[in-house]
């Protein structure tokens, strides 16, 4: 299982994921779950992908595959929206490729990915893309995507994330969803990549792998953890006869 | 979607519950989905249920059936085990009678039970009844069981109860973990059912309907919500070139 979230606030895009590494090339590197899509100062976008490795792999080996082959890749197109078109175009050329045999062993296809970034003039987006190929997009109500294993780490999204929010802030909220998923679910662990996009930068303004040992981390669990049992024992217990 | 929560501490047994409303008879209770079976000063105990309603009732239906029509039944069993193994053989029993009529319809034989309570001399225990009939009890170091939609509450569960977690606790405990799952997910709702069996007294030391307007949850929910603010913003924010 995985743990990814991606979410769009008005200063710009935070995306954390947990995961495994892989090898990088060309413009195109890939952190763990995490693929950067950079063109510094013209186009940056966010992958992040969950779901069956085998089947997410190929659909990020064949995007990445295509930066150097195709006449349409996400290093050209000239829209977020034709981005989300490219990688939901990726996982039904999978899909046609790997289903039936999936099926044959009973194997689920399954891929999730988020895709986020900003092109040119355009402002930054956020897509959801779901393994019929199909997608949607962040609107003002919903900010934010999750995949894999999105439901302990949701609560403390919803309580926080607005418009507004800082980068900053919107990343420790991740960080404590991420610290949240991974005390509840063991297949969910470190390290994580984190990565930043500012409004209007075209490029990666922060990545960091975050392992065991960062502090930064250690400080969000350790605090967090300190900060709700302190709340929940400053709240007023029910009375029980006794 | 239901959400209910039964955990054992040393002092008792906590049960709460989401859900809607049925009748009681005789010396059983039915409190939407929470129900009573009790001889007070003899024995105490509580079910709950999830899954599809038309199942969990036809369960629950059939074990207050069986009080007053069979030999062996939640009333008579002289152990909890045996309790819950009766709660197993009435799953058996609808499967046997219901599930192939629900598969021609596409519907799943999905409900899911926990029972607790306190007979006799015996300690307090608690199970987990599956769709199969088959169970499981707490141990030292699972002391909850949730069922239904139960990621989103199970965070604050994890890092609040232990063996020493007074009753009370335990209740505010889970109403803040209902409170996350109802903000979370819409198909969990108010009103809910708060029960507490202090071990020793063999009877429902209390049971509380709590609805949108009781002052206590308002109490609970505000100052979480605050807390949780607090805390956040307390934090030190992560640094992001700018």
């Amino acid at each position: 299982m995985t743990y990814c979230i991606g979410v769009q606030v008005d200063e710009g895009l935070v995306f954390l994921s947990d995961s495994r590494t892989n090898a990088g090339v060309d413009h195109v590197s890939t952190f763990r779950k995490m693929t950067f899509f950079e063109m510094p100062g013209e186009r940056v976008l966010v992958l992040l992908s969950a779901g069956n490795l085998a089947t997410s792999q190929a659909v990020t080996g064949l995007l990445r595959e295509r930066v150097s082959s195709a006449k349409s890749s996400l290093l050209t197109v000239r829209t977020m929206f034709d981005a989300a078109r490219i990688v939901g175009e990726a996982v039904r050329d999978v899909y046609q490729r790997d289903a039936a045999a999936l099926k044959e062993h009973g194997i689920e296809f399954n891929p999730a990915f988020i895709i986020g970034g900003q092109i040119g003039g355009e402002a930054p987006r956020l897509f959801h893309v779901y393994s019929a190929g199909n997608f949607i997009e962040t609107t003002a109500d919903t900010r934010y995507f999750q995949i894999g294993e999105s439901k302990y780490g949701k609560p403390i999204i919803d309580r926080v994330v607005k418009a507004e929010t800082t980068l900053a802030q919107v990343a420790k909220c991740a960080l404590i969803s991420m610290d949240s998923t991974i005390r509840s679910n063991l297949s969910v662990g470190l390290p994580l990549d984190l990565a930043i996009v500012r409004r209007g930068t075209l490029a990666i303004t922060l990545h960091r792998s975050i392992a065991a040992e960062d502090a930064y981390f250690k400080v969000i669990r350790d605090g967090w953890s300190e900060s709700l049992r302190n709340a929940f024992h400053a709240l007023p217990d029910p009375v029980i006869p006794s």
